[in-house]
């Protein structure tokens, strides 16, 4: 069992997980500690809103919202208004979390519900403020919340103002230390008369806070809402060490999750991420992508579609026959090596791409990876004395041999979708959904439903998901007729498939 | 769990399973009697071999090989020349068979079984004897064998003829009488000093045949390998009633042929059913998919390519939304029915097409079924006075309105790729192979692997299946270093996925 | 000019054109007195009508339609029935030519025309009838006609008494013998009192017959309307030594007729063609695409997109680079020979799959032709004592060299979409179309406008005949605004291109 | 004949040539002048390098290079080195100019050419120098040259510097004057012992300047290479006046460059464009492309492979059958206009898209141009005080309707891919090599050849530039035999089609 459930981690990882994962190291957020991790490195902060030179930490400032409540610990209240734009822009391009909000205008499936929160109150560009237009929709359904950046870095001010404003007790600022990252956790969950009964958690850090600091406090909740890789790993090793106490959901790995986060989002980015950076032209190119999973997948089918001649590599009969029947010649790495214009690396493996083979590439390569974390280009290996790096754009290093060939390698063989392309908000809105659902899914599941373990969404819900986001695209669904359900043996409204199927 | 199971059973029903059951139906088999059915149609009997005009029953002739050996009931013995040279071409088209056969030349993984078969020993224009190749395969790796058709129509002599004089004890001959092929299938069971202890069947008549009448015989049996829809209903079947007395395979759900039986095989032979029948050019014309399971993305994903424009119609939310990502129009079959001129049905429902849609189409649209069995289409409505059929060619019919509109109806709703198009080979060879391995596997498995139940092929079983079909396609699988290995968490060898992972 | 001219010739031949010019070869038609041709194969007569055993030659009988009219020579006027059916249904798949019937119901633009035509009278399955609407359409916009069949074994029988018994001067039947042949278009140009003033012809065997026997029919003949490559290139050649005397219309190389002949139909055909004669699995195997004009192009698109992986050779840079960027490998047929599962000729070259090649193929290769003519493998070098001829289904032979391994041959290397799939109706139909807008066009122009030389169809025609097939797809044409046609400095009504656009 | 060139000229434009004519315009060039253009807003010059603050006129300036040499004047002949290394980036991005430096070292076509040029000397970011290293290719084949800029913007003052200190007379720097744009195009041509033979012109400013300045100096030119299609155009009217005085070559319209700067380009920047401005993901949206030309045919063929559901509209039934064929759905814009998520101009045409469609599109509704200059979508009828407008990054826009709809105008109508997205390498070697081929025809062209006339590049150079750019893709071409060359009536060297082929 415990290799059957690692193997699901290492294959059935959420590639949204995986940026936020990333991001999460990237931030050099508290978790490192925790992690163990020595990353260091911190992105540009110019690409992230600091829209106050004030030096005084929001901690030692007393502020209060236009009603005069001062239950929350931002950086500039008179951020609102900016912010509050940003949000009803955001609130646009998530229909989902729209329309499970007028749902829920009579019912109030949360009532009762007391919320506390710990994921990112962010700012991608042009993909904003999902968490409060998340946090806003569980209040509309009836909770009552309390809220954290899960990363030091990530908070936009003027959103965390604008929830500020409207009643959120949200503390969370931009820059926090890792001592104000924790006091801003037990803000949340320490509070005279405030008992939370949910955890929405994104990383793990505010569940582990808990069960460190409060784990009494575990007898009156219901249960713990996980997105990310690395939290959801954290919730199964409790479980496996009996250690876990209340019903976890894994929202990482629904289904319609899954495939949004790998292959319909990397068929998109790997052409964004490579454009940006390079400017390829990809008609005739020869690219090698190593791993066929979704992520591979993804990247294959982009390419093909764009005139590249792609050649795969798989460790796994299946994918490879998949591959083969997809119109792809599978090879090992080292037959073809010598002639790509690409390598891109989707394996979720390690040393994948080596020194010997970035030996054998031909001048002008780029190399990249869509894959799990930076290990599978061993990006190490390229930091000796006779190759000389040569930083030619953000994100672009040209990597150049004695002889003068230039290896083009990317983000230094981190994410290239997250470094170097963005994030669809369509994708985040099917995130931030189902884990609104999985709140409600488990805050009104019957006693006994949900043991102390760690559960998949359940194929209804996640059809539910799927659902909500038609309209989008003005897609009409077909209803079963009584006579055509019996005949399945359905449910009218689902769910339409078994639990396992993907 | 009953629904559950039901839910499966409708939706991952294999293809190729659906087209054997198909035949079943079409061919009058005994199996009509257990199922109910009252199918009576005959398949244009031309389109087999009946090379001989001796109107003898083989049960009344003695025939002997050339070796003297006289255990067997074919049509003709003299035909034996030509049907080997049909079996050594059909060994070229099933590669991994026979490198099945070579690797287990030293050892003999079905030493000591005793196999009794019933499985089509046919001949497929171009796909010959798929049985003969397995037979002789079975028994290269060490397994005695003994064999009926599991279809009173589809023997064909000369393949038979060829086998027995190969020494093997085969029983069958095309245009048996329902006598004859229950006795058929009584000879492989009851020979004086013939224990079975392995059980391969496709479609239940064995195993039924076994259960009535020799049920004693299960004490040695170790396990059962069925590979049709119909024969995996009855296994599932007993096992709820908790009957099943030993191990069972389910081999139609095999990820590697569920995945050939349908996605892939549906891709090409949508195109070929249509053009054989209609010569319609596909380039401009609107086509309605209804149902976005796997074989409906088969179909979409062609037709697409060549250059219609496709809509599609799905009950379920996910797969309503893969259909959006994947750039298909997702409506209800009355929103477009006016103006599609191709009408497609692979939903497994009853009565998707109904009249009401028949009698709004246009004229010259085609209408025809790649789903499940013949209800998709409510042809039945089409048999009323006021409408006149008219076949135009084989498998093709004119219905013709009062107002004088043609409605191109084929196969009359029945499944498309088995009536006017033909199963590649290619995958034909992985159900075979799947087969041989699933044999493989309850014979050698360690006491208590499997209980009485009915199980999948065990993934890294299906691993493998896939491993010896990629040589055909010069594909190289990678293999992972130990250190990757462990890294992830896996056996080098495999499995790659979880039992789950689709 | 020499060269420009051959150029042309060589390259922009139309497949349909080709298909008829092979046609014509096949069924041993006069025209290979003319061209010094050899061949002597029959096309399996049973693919043809033979409704009557009537043995007694048309010619020696008196036949009288219901009006009591008996100016054709047919083989049955009892047909008519049944031909007028088969007619009907055709009209249906036509929608061009209705529709050029009822646009021309008022004025009467071939009012006066005297059309000698000479082409198919012929059923091909499914695409009945093109020549019969095609002379009902000109008799509706005005035109007298007698016409004769440019093959003596394609016509359909009924169909002709159809148009006898419609008051039709047809002289055709199935199986003329060359005699008969000539004798036929003789009774179509020569009868008292008829002065033809168009010729339609589709092969140039009529022009040829007018030129020799009755020279001075051309002081009153306005125009020649010719079809086929063969037809073209006599005129060509009359126009090169001086001696056109007449205006003529090649509608062989027209632009819709060109993309639809090549591009469009081949994208199906090549398919349709395959899978007929040898079933086989496109998904995941190698093709080897010699050529990439419009035929190659249409090839490769098809099989990239069922999963083939796609080689192809090309001689000129130009559509090499298109190739590239189209996302095949440019190769030299020796770099991939001896791995390719699939070798497919389109070159319009001779020579190109030579002895030499074959020999490197692997086992089971198929090899086929959808280029020019028979020439483009070198057949005849398999015609040796080593290699074994094996036809195992119609068109499709095993060539089998001494070690055993197989080369499967498709129709001798005869062109594959002719001789094993069909060309869609649609294609037909554009011909058709081109052909009659040709008469009209010549019919009306003013003096002066063509001189006696060779002229492709007026852009405007062109466009014409295409928008006439814009319903068909119920796509709907943008007009432009007086402020934009200006703008532009185009007619609002065309032509939107110049000439040479294509 | 004056309509048929109009046709061509609107049809048949470069992409390339607008994106320049576009860059033209928004660089406030003086050939505004010329053109009567008002156009006066400039690009962000961030994006060019400014590495120097010093405020002197280069012309008031005395440089010399190390060599002592100082005719050519230029910002600052320090910056050399940088300059230089760009330049040698370059030189591996455009592998066919450096083929044709090789090839020409033994002969030296251009020996004895006197080239005056006046192109961009120019910084693309990643497409570097094109115009240095067409330069030092002339020079390497023999010619002499004297070179300014094109634009008064675009120069980068490195590379003109690394020119310099390679001993070229350039005479440019960025952000000159209209007088020292004058000026600069004055002591290129004029200086005592010069006489040019050879004109290089993108944009006819170098051309119009000899006419008006130094009109003797045609007697001794051998001919003109112009790029842009405002040059071209300007040598049409030129001719048609009769008072072009020396053959010119058209470049603008040759069909390797038409192909590249057209399909194969947009195809992907029309992804490119839309990512890097709006992160729309494309699976699922509906998407309107306006005109079906090259570029609308590399516009949907992108969008359909992204999942994209593509409508298109056209005025021209042959483009419009094509799309229907292609798998489009061929509408008027006011059937889809409510639904579309995403409009495309790229119809060559004025007011396409027009207010009364502005204001019926959905909210969040992206439109942009990719067809020709800005006037294609009709943004003068937004800006009216009921709309506001919201810029939201660097060239998007909001433009909001009183009832809060808003609709995504992405670079305010001009073209996005300019604006938006950039030229790959590979485009801008394919047009270098063309000039470099002009040129050297022009002037080895025997007496006679080419008259006082524009003419396009003979079919045979085009096929050479195709030719060298082929080793990018590892492409092999197969080479006729001779009995293959006699068969097509072809030398064996190409040409391969005659020069209307396209």
């Amino acid at each position: 069992m415990d290799k059957q459930y690692h193997c699901r981690y290492i294959y059935c990882f959420s590639r949204l997980g995986l940026l936020r994962e990333h991001a999460r190291q990237m931030f050099t957020s508290p978790s490192q500690v925790l992690l163990g991790s020595n990353h260091t490195e911190h992105v540009d902060a110019a690409s992230y809103t600091d829209s106050s030179d004030d030096e005084t930490s929001p901690r030692d400032k007393q502020q209060k919202n236009s009603k005069g409540n001062g239950d929350f610990c931002i950086k500039n209240i008179k951020q609102a208004d900016f912010g509050r734009r940003e949000i009803e822009i955001a609130e646009q391009e998530m229909p989902a979390l729209m329309a499970l909000r007028k749902r829920a205008q009579g019912e109030k499936p949360l009532a009762g519900a007391k919320v506390v929160g710990c994921t990112h109150i962010t700012a991608q560009t042009a993909s904003t403020c999902e968490s409060a237009v998340l946090m806003e929709t569980l209040t509309a359904l009836g909770a009552q919340c309390r809220w954290a950046a899960c990363n030091i870095y990530s908070t936009q001010n003027e959103v965390a103002a604008a929830l500020a404003e409207g009643g959120f007790s949200v503390f969370a600022w931009k820059g926090e230390s890792e001592d104000d990252f924790w006091w801003c956790i037990d803000r949340c969950v320490n509070l005279e008369g405030w008992q939370p009964n949910m955890i929405l958690d994104d990383g793990g850090d505010l569940t582990h806070w808990i069960y460190k600091k409060y784990p009494n406090m575990f007898k009156k909740i219901k249960g713990i809402v996980e997105e990310s890789v690395t939290g959801v790993h954290r919730l199964y090793q409790l479980s496996k060490a009996g250690k876990l106490c209340v019903p976890a959901m894994n929202v990482n790995d629904s289904v319609t999750k899954q495939k949004f986060d790998n292959l319909y989002c990397c068929r998109e980015s790997i052409l964004d991420g490579l454009k940006r950076t390079t400017d390829v032209m990809f008609g005739g190119k020869q690219v090698m992508v190593c791993g066929y999973g979704e992520v591979g997948k993804g990247c294959c089918a982009a390419l093909k579609a764009m005139g590249s001649i792609v050649y795969v590599t798989e460790i796994d009969p299946i994918c490879a026959l998949q591959a083969c029947m997809d119109g792809f010649r599978l090879v090992k790495l080292n037959e073809v090596i010598r002639q790509v214009d690409i390598v891109i690396t989707c394996t979720g493996n390690k040393n994948v791409v080596v020194r010997e083979y970035l030996d054998r590439m031909k001048n002008g390569c780029i190399v990249c990876n869509m894959g799990h974390s930076n290990t599978e280009i061993d990006v190490a290996s390229l930091r000796t004395p006779e190759l000389t790096w040569e930083r030619v754009r953000s994100q672009v290093d040209h990597v150049i041999w004695p002889d003068g060939k230039r290896i083009v390698l990317l983000a230094e063989g981190r994410l290239l979708n997250l470094s170097c392309s963005t994030v669809p908000t369509f994708v985040l809105s099917i995130t931030a959904t189902t884990q609104a659902l999985a709140l409600i899914e488990l805050y009104n599941a019957p006693e006994g439903r949900y043991k102390q373990d760690v559960y998949l969404l359940p194929k209804k819900m996640d059809e539910y998901v799927a659902s909500l986001h038609l309209p989008t695209f003005d897609a009409h669904l077909t209803e079963l007729s009584d006579e055509q359900a019996k005949y399945l043996g359905l449910n009218k409204n689902g769910p339409f498939k078994p639990n396992y199927y993907r």
